[in-house]
């Protein structure tokens, strides 16, 4: 074999391969981005002299987290305003909020922002829509960060788009720019909602998208409220109208998902849609409880979201999974339910999958992209140690990460970011929230 | 005014005091354990030469939490049986591994483990309910934790206590060996519940408690099965029944209260029984939600409590407030119920009340014991800072947590424990855990 440009060793590896058991002492090869060997601890090894090794003793050593929802420069709306009535907070805080503070410039400190905050806590591919969106970009590309960073399109006068008119046209052309331009982003569109964009804007976008090969992201019945508008206008639910728009097909990204009635859920599942959960925004905006057991149960595939931080206020997808486990139990009210492996999956492989990009990424494989996540177990909280899943879920939570890699290059070590410069970061959203808070 | 022994300054002050706005840039003054004086940065200070310094600048100096309810020495079965059924959990992993394993020496370790954990999450008094107390007792002492430790009480064999008849004189008698004999720890008793607790035993119970003037606790309706039982028996519900045997006043501390009807919650606060709200443990084993929007209403006193870590997996209370304010709004579908405001009350001056210790701790006022918790924010998540509630509540974990300080003394700077050795109490737990785990 060649010779490798990173080694890890020395943690236990969980592969998140489906019936793999935990590998105690295991060393990952990474060469060119790439996972290039997997050794247990009794394998040959090649002479590995003068190659850079992360010792990961001490650690678990997993997948790196897939955040499948997110508005990451939404950070810097984090804790501005909370615990208000639904419309109060979106048209008295966070619209006005958006409309009078977006910029380049903000979008692309506040998403910098979020890229510290998501590397610190073991997130290593995020799926982003919002505006400003070529600010996303570079900053998701400056990070390190993995991303798919879809342009927000809506029929309103919205953040860099003030004439809805060209909101597809914006949306086009910000795909043009980014397409295959770098091995970490890929572009994309984000309807807002069914309620938000026209049946036109909905089969538009997701024209242009096939015609990129590229999934389309849409809020999908967040809100009962939501779901009832597309009752009264189309006389149908939300999901059989999107399959009489013929909006229903693996191309499509439905975020929240929350109020489904059963033909829906079986709609979804027979046409393979992914589904993104964002458990903890659901229950801080009182949306409701997505009903997760059932869509997993009609093998629908599930990835897991933080949603923006002005609705849950953190992007920790440790917490998000913990959330989700105790959420998908009291509702069912059974503790067998959405147990530690199953969230785990949700925030790796099953983000990948609903992302399309489950053939580079959600698992710790040969060939696969370098996307790992080593998790600190020598604290107080994480002992003992009898089951690494429940470890992870129960009781981790992202501040235990350790280390981070993404496409083979190291982002945290040992806490310390290698390439952002945090203070500045932290500097820039500070001022920037001075002139909001006013 | 006499010299103190302690300054902490520079921080941003939450006193948790009703009505009072947060201090930027205060300074607490701390004399023989307790805060001696709060200065503002305008007014005079005194000479603080050769006096010692903890310099808070960059974070929120607020009080030190307290779990209003928890097994700790728990920590030891931490992982070892999740997402079973609640039959399963308890009687084929948790009783069987607790018959067998529990000793004065895996107490203690298992609850200097916890000790550790909750020092590091900023929690600085706890209520404790479990068995081998005098072991729990020491623990907390060598920690310098403050504590109600409270020896279960069980009509049935229990660990260190084999026969059931000898319940009530073991839990007199280790109150007589713990009370008054420090400053940081109250003994006091924890009857299991109203089912596996007969009338006289709860009776006896709460005789020697207010003989005492202990507070008495009790797991209350924490499944429906439960309260379920306890109507099957008596003929009325747990509440009620409580009524009748004349156990309803101010030294009873219902845990859980999860199956609560109107008049029930009616009674409860008519004879201002203090409440402990568990909602990760109650997620977690499915037991349901409790109706703490409605009991807040009735002006009940609520305190956080993680409960044990065979059923949550961590006793970080900052996560716990995340959780019980989303939850309280999930479960009234009413994005304002349980605030960030409302929920660290609970976890701080809350708790306090149900404990009897609100003149004690639970605020930072001068004359009150210095039980101070510190918030480092300069970090990625807890940027920007518009309200220092939401960010306790909603974007921060226990790890955040800087510095923590009880009955005047530091026992953790900067991160760093200044009297526990951390690497061997965890080393020990190991060693229990693999005998636990065969």
């Amino acid at each position: 074999m060649v010779k490798p440009d990173l080694i890890i060793q020395g943690g236990t590896l969980l592969t998140m391969v489906e019936g793999e058991q935990p590998i105690r002492d295991a060393t990952l090869l990474i060469q060119t981005g790439r996972i290039a060997g997997l050794l247990a601890p009794g394998d040959a090894r090649p002479d590995f002299k003068g190659v850079q090794v992360l010792d990961a003793t001490g650690t678990l050593v997993m997948p790196g987290l897939v955040n499948a929802h997110g508005h990451t420069a939404m950070t810097l709306f984090r804790g501005l305003a909370d615990d208000l009535p639904l419309k109060q907070w979106l048209f008295e805080k966070i619209f006005p909020a958006e409309a009078k503070h977006l910029s380049e410039e903000t979008v692309y400190w506040g998403a910098l922002l979020g890229c510290l905050e998501m590397i610190a806590s073991g997130t290593t591919t995020v799926s982003d829509g919002y505006f400003f969106q070529d600010a996303t970009a570079r900053a998701f590309q400056k990070a390190g960060i993995r991303a798919l960073v879809a342009q927000g399109v809506i029929d309103f006068p919205a953040p860099g788009v003030p004439d809805p008119a060209q909101n597809l046209a914006v949306g086009k052309a910000f795909i043009e720019r980014w397409d295959h331009v770098s091995d970490l982003i890929r572009p994309g569109l984000f309807c807002h909602s069914l309620t938000t964009c026209s049946d036109r804007t909905l089969q538009e976008a997701m024209a242009i998208s096939r015609n990129f090969s590229l999934p389309l992201q849409v809020h999908l019945s967040e809100t009962r409220e939501e779901a009832e508008e597309v009752v009264r206008r189309s006389g149908e639910r939300p999901v059989l109208h999107l399959a009489r728009l013929g909006l229903l097909n693996q191309s499509l990204i439905a975020v929240h998902a929350v109020h489904l009635e059963d033909e829906e859920i079986r709609l979804l599942a027979r046409h393979q849609v992914g589904i993104v959960h964002c458990p903890e925004s659901n229950m801080k905006l009182a949306s409701g409880t997505a009903r997760v057991a059932e869509m997993l149960k009609k093998e629908l595939t599930v990835g897991l979201g933080t949603d923006g931080c002005a609705s849950n206020n953190n992007l920790d997808l440790f917490k998000e999974m913990d959330t989700a486990a105790k959420l998908g139990k009291i509702a069912t009210l059974d503790p067998v339910s959405t147990g530690a492996a199953t969230v785990l999956k949700m925030a790796t492989i099953g983000g990948a999958k609903v992302l399309g990009l489950d053939k580079e990424i959600g698992t710790l494989e040969v060939g696969k992209k370098a996307d790992i996540t080593t998790l600190n177990i020598k604290k107080p909280h994480l002992v003992p140690l009898y089951n690494p899943l429940s470890t992870i879920v129960y009781s981790a939570s992202g501040s235990d990460v350790r280390d981070v890699i993404v496409n083979g290059k190291v982002l945290m070590k040992d806490r310390a970011f290698t390439g952002l410069d945090a203070e500045e970061v932290m500097a820039k959203v500070r001022e920037i929230s001075d002139k909001i808070r006013t």
